[in-house]
Formats: C-alpha cells, sequence, structure tokens
C-alpha cells in the first residue's frame, strides 16, 4: 500500500468512489447528483492537494488537504477522506487520516478541523477521537439523512505539531 | 432605511466596505488582500442572494446569504453581514440579521449557522446572542488576530421558522 499525491490520471480511478459514496448522501454534505466535473472540481481542483491510497495500481482510497479558511484561519486545515466500497475495514482510512496529518505539519498547518461529521457515522466518529480529534461543536439537526431523517453533525478538531 | 436585494450596480459601494473590513484582518477568516474581483466573487457570486441597507441611495451595510452546505446540509443557511465604519452603532447589523432570517426561511431555510465569530469581536457575539443564536461549538485558536493573537471561534446556530 503506498500514500502518494494524486495524479491528473488517478481521477479516473477517483470518481467512481466519490461518486458511490456521495450518490448514498449518508456521509457527506455534498448534492448527491454531483457529476463528473463537478467531484473533480470538488476533489481536485478546489483542494491544496490530493492523495491516494494504492495498492497494485489500484485506487484504494483517497482524501483532500486545504486550508478551511483564509486570512487570519489559513494555519487551520480541513481534509475529507473517501475509502471504497470494497477496501473498508482495512485499516485505510486510519492510515490516511495519520499520514494527512504529517503531512498538514509539513505544509505548516497548526491544526486540522472536521467541519461536518454525522453523529450518525459512528465508525468515523470512533476513529477521529482515537486519533486525537476532540468534538469542539455539535450542530443540531443539521444533516438530512435519507434514511434516519435530521441527525447532528459534529464539528471535529486536532491541534498538529 | 431600505433593505433590498443588491443589484450589480450596489457593487460599487459594497466594495469599499468589504476592502475596509477584510483588510484589517479582525474579524472575516478572509485573505486581507483580497481584491475587487475577488470581493465580488465572495459577496456577490458564490451567494445565492446578497442585500444592502440603504439610506439616501447610500449603502450603509450589506449581507449575504447562501446554503451553508449541499446535499444532506442544504437546509442550513450561513449569511456575513458588514456594516460601514461611519454607520456603526446604528443598529444597522441587527436590523440585516433580523431581516435575513425572515428571508432565510422563505428561501426554505431550516436554521442558520455561523461559522468562524471571533470570540474577540464581542460586540458581534453579544448581538447574534440576543438574536438567538447559541454558542455550539468553540474553535481553539483557530484565528491569528494581528493583535490579539490566537484567539478562539465560536460556531453559531438558530433554529428559524
Amino acid at each position: 500500500m503506498d500514500i502518494r499525491q494524486a495524479t491528473d490520471a488517478d481521477f479516473a480511478q477517483i470518481w467512481p468512489i466519490f461518486r458511490q459514496i456521495v450518490a448514498a448522501g449518508t456521509t457527506y454534505a455534498i448534492d448527491p447528483d454531483t457529476d463528473r466535473a463537478g467531484a473533480r472540481r470538488i476533489w481536485m481542483d478546489a483542494p491544496r492537494e490530493t492523495w491516494v491510497a494504492v495498492e497494485d495500481g489500484v485506487v484504494l482510497g483517497t482524501y483532500y488537504i486545504k486550508a478551511n479558511n483564509a486570512g487570519g484561519g489559513a494555519h487551520v486545515c480541513n481534509c475529507g477522506y473517501m475509502v471504497a466500497s470494497d477496501a473498508q475495514g482495512r485499516g485505510i482510512a486510519r492510515m490516511m487520516c495519520e499520514q494527512s496529518q504529517v503531512r498538514a505539519v509539513e505544509l505548516g498547518f497548526r491544526a486540522m478541523q472536521f467541519n461536518f461529521v454525522l453523529a450518525s457515522n459512528v465508525g468515523a466518529v470512533g476513529l477521529w477521537r482515537k486519533l486525537g480529534f476532540e468534538e469542539v461543536g455539535r450542530l443540531p439537526e443539521a444533516f438530512d439523512h435519507p434514511e434516519l431523517g435530521y441527525v447532528d453533525a459534529l464539528v471535529m478538531f486536532k491541534r498538529l505539531g
């Protein structure tokens, strides 16, 4: 397993992962109908960097890193992670998150913030807690989940370095 | 005093307000060097709507409204408010915030979220509390203030309608 910066060519493998996760509408506050060009803007163009977790040439996971705000808020980064459905349970999200924290420090960031972790996404919440992220905010009923109805979203934060 | 939707022509008066507030770097997490084109993108193009508070043809204040997230998060809106320095203390921010809540409900939003209210901006924090916003999050040292150093930013939230 290699975690390396994504190339333009990797987007062909990132897109089906993005599409499946976003279309489900259960974890990311992104329009479920986002098309390929929109996905490229969100995941490849807007972020500072995009990375992939690759095994034998197959992209199993991907993350982006970007400043969460500009100006006086530019020292806090934000990341998003996605793992292919058939690669779940192998610790890929954990590996990517750990690597992204190292990369964040290299890029000069002092903290990492997740703006919108669904309280219903107990796997993600538990993993981020294990990795040292604290719940610093709770947005009441901020997400309309297709099966669960309105659920809270958490803001999670970790100082780095 | 009239609060109405901004036209393209209003941007000529919005820009100096935006420039002064953003260049100070003490309240908004926006690049202090943002140029006129960047300001237009941030304040006029990206939001769903932009409004102005006008008296005798003079723009004294402005706000934007937009969805804070897409997909399952699209029922929560976000607003930003700016008041011209020589119009401070006249209750214009309060009037704009009250009007924006009415407009938010008209647009179908169920809640309003401020993502990044500096704890050092005691006037704003106090006003938003008075208007029914609750502190639902605190981002530790998330803003590098030019005079105060690192200060916390608050996430504030209000259910509407």
